[in-house]
């Protein structure tokens, strides 16, 4: 019984994705401070869409082109030429409903493009304000799924790990799970599950300390909340959309 | 005061080492299951040193120059060709004495020769059975660390990670540590370190189940013990020698 269930693996890195196949697997993009979890609260609020890019400079041209929202940080502030950040304030519904917003980030943005050219099945992105739409989904599907972190400039971070180990913790049922990373996820994810955010600040993950250090401390807490902008975010032609 | 102490990183894989500055600093190569302790195990019962390759070719060649000992598997086996395996109860005093031990490896001897290519400072061998030497060295050479878990095949694995989580846990107070990876080492460590083995087998560890398979328990039981062979292996003109 157990082989017959699809297999799950998680990639802590984009530097790492390369070692998982994702041609049949549904892959989810985990970038919790603050890109995955800022695509879920717009589009619970009602934007058309998001369409993420990956530099300021298209942000800009395809802002004009569409007449989008553009928006997107570099090092904590507003990228210059462009409207509005990264958090998730910034975009309730009386501001974002009907509209589409064009987001550029590093990371996130990085990961996305590469499981698309490594042929994806399908991209979907994950975070804790959408962790039981994610869930459900996944275990609907009965496809292998690949959770990709995307770190920080590679580098491994706590809070992508962390969302890893929840959706792992509540859907390890459903697939066969022979996968060392995965199972670090759940154990760090089961450590901290009682107060995300204390554990965060205990462990000094280095995206809690910058965050904090731009007086973000609501965003952070907003960003390890579950279901707080539960849609799943899918996506296809380029955009993600409410699916 | 903080700031005045050496950094210490933790590169989960050696798809992620680029990511650090190793050329001032000590880097330690990690593998657990069963390079590093074997490599120990054999300098603490006298070898005279110990030659890592990375193919089983070059391990047959040097072997017939120097007159040492040949070692290594593939899949599980001693590979064709070489005298013997990668077990650490191969290489009792009574044996390994006095002796050259050529050992070929794939994921530990990769990521040592990465780190020697990348200009590392210094380059040593940790496993449990040498923990307390690793720790008292890097104390007291009071340089900045590279923690290189091998992996396998690039994929995280879980008792690399232990083993990183066990260093930083006894020497953190000496660095200064702004490293997720290194926090996530050492919590695993914290969940596990009553009982290592158990922890292993509860998280259905891939490597345990690979060695396992291959009724190599015993191996794994010593792999996972502290100070059994406590020698600092030291890296130095191609040889791993006893520091």
């Amino acid at each position: 019984m157990t082989n017959s269930k699809p297999h799950l693996y998680t990639a802590l890195s984009p530097a790492l994705l390369h070692l998982y196949d994702v041609n049949n697997a549904i892959v989810v993009i985990i970038d919790v401070l603050r890109a995955t979890s800022t695509i879920a609260t717009a589009l619970y609020n009602g934007a058309k869409c998001v369409i993420p890019v990956d530099s300021v400079a298209k942000c800009i041209e395809l802002g004009r082109q569409i007449d989008g929202i553009t928006a997107g940080e570099r090092d904590g502030m507003i990228a210059e030429g462009l409207q509005h950040g990264n958090s998730p304030f910034e975009y309730p519904r009386e501001f974002i409903g009907g509209k589409t917003l064009v987001l550029t980030t590093t990371n996130g943005t990085k990961l996305l493009h590469m499981a698309l050219d490594r042929g994806a099945g399908q991209i979907i992105t994950g975070s804790f304000p959408n962790l039981s739409a994610i869930c459900d989904y996944l275990v609907a599907q009965n496809q292998p799924v690949v959770l990709g972190c995307a770190a920080w400039k590679d580098k491994v971070n706590i809070e992508d790990l962390l969302f890893a180990g929840a959706v792992i913790n509540r859907i390890r049922d459903n697939f066969h799970i022979n996968c060392d990373s995965s199972q670090i996820a759940e154990t760090l994810y089961m450590d901290a599950r009682n107060d995300l955010y204390s554990f965060m600040k205990e462990k000094n993950a280095s995206h809690y300390h910058r965050l904090m250090n731009y007086g973000l401390e609501k965003d952070i807490r907003y960003c390890l909340t579950p279901d707080a902008a539960n849609v799943l975010p899918f996506y296809e032609n380029g955009k993600l959309i409410v699916l």
